[in-house]
């Protein structure tokens, strides 16, 4: 047995098994509704994580960063690690709700071909953020300001917003939250996903016309077997 | 004496008394602040309880649902309950954040007639919510799924956002909240609430024009009354 | 030694010395965070406080008022002493969301020449105030009105979101928060605030035509030093 | 119809019907979860309810007071209503955390005959009040203390940490919380609780022995038939 | 005009003028709520501010120290401007809950005199501590440690949990909560407090005898001028 | 590759790797401050993580379990997995404060030699719980009763209030928190803890004995060099 990377204080990993790019894309064609209900209800973050503007819908893989309370220094090493397509997403070693992100990371991080950030603490210069197009959901907005000064880590498994990103993971965000799709199953929850939306089409056509779900779905019998009473 | 309604649960009442449609649509045409105020400060659902987008304004008659914890089984049984002009108030017996209210849920609604659903829980698929124009204010946004599996109770008395709902209350949300009226008041609130109304127009008139409040409400005396110093 | 009038209830100052207004104006030009940072990462709000709107910027000298719970007495005495670009930022005596502050007392705060409200409280009346095009930094949004039966104080030093203010100090708010310059300091942090944005120009572009922030900032020695392993 | 003494203000409702005592006293030697499930599980207070101090398990028969935001006034008038055996349970009309009640109001409750205070607020002297063994629960306990300006209701339905309780209601606290019984369940749900208490005796005996639960409630076939899989 | 210490880091100031012993000591007889009265209602700190265990009670003049989040060294600077009977009074410049003291560094202060520390982070080694019988006050309880890196100040005036505190001021602290006196106040807020106090032990044998608050502070013409109304 | 474990449901893993049992108990000597600190400031669970009674302080192997919010079905799966010696650690899908524990589980529990249960939601019956001596880390204390409706796993590896628990991990908890450390490194994690016990003792005798820290740790230099300033 050796110790696991998870825990790790001060490496960096360079060479990460991303999530298949095709099924990744394809991941972003859904919200993270459908996809959290394709991964069997599982993969979600905490709901605090919000988009810094509405809207924006994103997949990628994970490039993840783990950072020091008020410490942004490891976010220019994630830089360097980025590939097109990914999405960073940051963890933080304690609660902290510091800026650890601004328009000149975000210029950066575009640069090199991210699609969006995921952080697990604030973030700042919203407006220019928006402006820019750089999506990012984040716990908090924050104008503070951060120092680099205490070794993190980059590409190790990290805890962000209640749930487990491993580097590579597929990554899908948008207005509903942000759902984390492990990069071995992401065709195969793509798959599911694709199928859950083609049934959708049907069902909304029919509950439009006034059809409800009591008698779309059947649940009258099993309702009345669970005791359901109408009363007047 | 029988046991109340409000905390039985396995019960649909199907019969319930609307608030007066006229007075309704009279409430609707103030914010919730005015109708709060001519209700004498009282029947405002907390303020975690936000729109999921900006600028809506409705008015309508309470269907109530009180759901289990991550189950929404009864938001089906309560489509069926919907009359146009409902406002569909949605209580959870536990603390939860789940998504129980999607776009397939609102296109049923909207079918139905409902103008609005207001949730002490969780709501998903908002941009297409958004898009399709149903307003929906909650505690939450989740992209968690529920299940179908518990009982619970439509058109009873519930608590929502630490507020009681009666079936057939009326509801008043905007982008300040969401207050309750309760049925037999809603004539005489929305006549209190003209009133309000009437007097604003010509103090706004008069603080434009640089008039103090300090003056037009004659302010001077009790504030020396009650031993307000000015120093230099 | 004689009593701080922090404090102090029941007490209106009437002449304040106010931060010089070509630095305020100045100040104004940056955002949020440039001005924390040039500050030295100090008089930053609570990140709890939220504008009413997104996009809103501005800048303004602190009329301060101290209110209590449920209580907007004290805001109609505020309004007297606001001078044109003025910033009125209201503290309370203890934890209450209600909404001090609406459309009314916007029009009055307005025709005085306020550029802003900044509230350790709630607010309400937001879609007209947004209309007005009158900006407010709040902790919450709330329909509940207050009543006018207590003394606070005005233009004394106030705790507001966790920040000391003295009346005349100079207040930044955008997107990202709010920050809170001393009167004394506003020409000095004016000034590195400009010396900062100047030299953002450049990283800008470097970074935008993909040099990486490890290069530009020298950091790979630092980061080797500090021990930062690298592995495949 | 008339207008539901829910949501008015100014009014003290002198004869109330109070639960059965005896069923009280029964529901007293239950704890608050037992009483909780043998209502059916509703009826409980939100769990940011806590005692001021471990070990207190009380019953009673509510008192109801609705406060404003910082003002007690409306707790002396209550005291006047308090027969022996009453619990004391307040609401405030907005969140604050407030020390609305010391050691004297307490000397007062206990003198009238009262067991315990609930409070949706705060609550301060509790290290006195824990020596004269008068036990609270409440949201906070804060120094604050709050002023006698405005008047409230006494015995009329409010609703506290989430619950609705009328005037007579059933109170059962302790350490796990605070469930309402509604007056004319009182005797049936004090059945029901000892029922499920005559259970639980031979189950603890077993579970004490080593039987598992998946034997004792049959739940091998139900998890196999629901899929669960053993693996190695 | 100079610049202000408040906001200022790197500074540590030595002499400080503290509040008089002798008031100081006669503060610590009385409760923080006696003390938060006496004061005019000001001065608490937030209620999350809570005792490491119950029943301590301690008053002494305040050495301040700001902190950077995750960074306690300024903890040892301030150690050495401790004289016997201070309090020592801990700001974080962000919200951060890491455990900044634990029973090396109480061990330190006990040494040199403390009586206390309030802190508006975490705290550690709270079972060592409390056996020591070294009180603390603080906003959480967290094994996680800190370095020793960055700058802040001791003895400069701080924001403490929502309060100002500035070097010398009293601190008064109990199971009700902590309470700032400023320095040039301390000796008239004891006379109020025990003037308070003296009054309390005649109004509590009458509440004990049942005389009804109603009648001994004179409310029932108040309250039926203020328009409460009695029904059965 | 395999999907990974995390994540599934459904799943009962019967043999785990647990940590080495001598290295265990040696971590259970050490506080989780100790613990903390000797894993290199990492693994620690959120500090809103609380025991129901002050000074128990345990190790043991994990035994993990995932719930559905509201449901304790798994908690009958998983007590049957305990060895002597584990401590249970139970994570929930979504954030849900219902009471899922109570004490006829705890006297399954300790019948199969569980030392505790460690869960990221509530727990009642806390004071027969405190009574029998079985301890409980818990996020909340609810009298709030679950179902048995719906799988989960036992065994795999979950996040825990922000920590990833592995099952067989080694778990330390006491008044400061809980932390994890992987199974694989309990025995070097063990004697790292051991020497900063060794060493504390001496500099707690310095302490003590009046020496500062800014000399026992040769602080003055660097403080200097980084810039403090001593005024008067």
């Amino acid at each position: 047995m050796t110790t696991p990377l998870y825990n790790q204080l001060g490496v960096v990993k360079r060479n990460i098994v991303r999530a298949d790019r095709t099924a990744v894309d394809h991941l972003g064609k859904f919200g993270s509704a459908t996809v959290h209900e394709a991964m069997g209800r599982v993969g979600l973050m905490k709901t605090y994580m919000r988009p810094i503007y509405a809207g924006a819908q994103v997949s990628g893989t994970a490039v993840t960063v783990l950072l020091h309370p008020g410490d942004n220094w490891m976010m220019h090493v994630a830089a360097e690690q980025i590939q097109p397509g990914d999405v960073v997403v940051a963890a933080i070693t304690a609660e902290c709700t510091d800026g650890y992100f601004g328009d000149l990371l975000a210029t950066s991080f575009m640069a090199r071909g991210a699609r969006a950030l995921i952080i697990d603490g604030g973030v700042r210069d919203v407006r220019t953020l928006s402006e820019m197009g750089f999506p990012v959901w984040s716990k908090a907005i924050s104008a503070k300001g951060t120092i680099k000064a205490t070794l993190g880590s980059v590409n190790i498994p990290v805890i962000c917003a209640g749930t487990l990103v491993n580097p590579g993971d597929a990554i899908i965000a948008d207005d509903d939250g942000v759902v984390v799709v492990p990069a071995v199953d992401a065709t195969r929850v793509a798959e599911a996903a694709q199928k859950r939306e083609d049934l959708e089409g049907e069902k909304r056509a029919k509950l439009a016309a006034g059809v409800l779900g009591l008698d779309m779905y059947n649940m009258r019998g099993p309702l009345e077997k669970a005791g359901l009473k109408y009363i007047d």
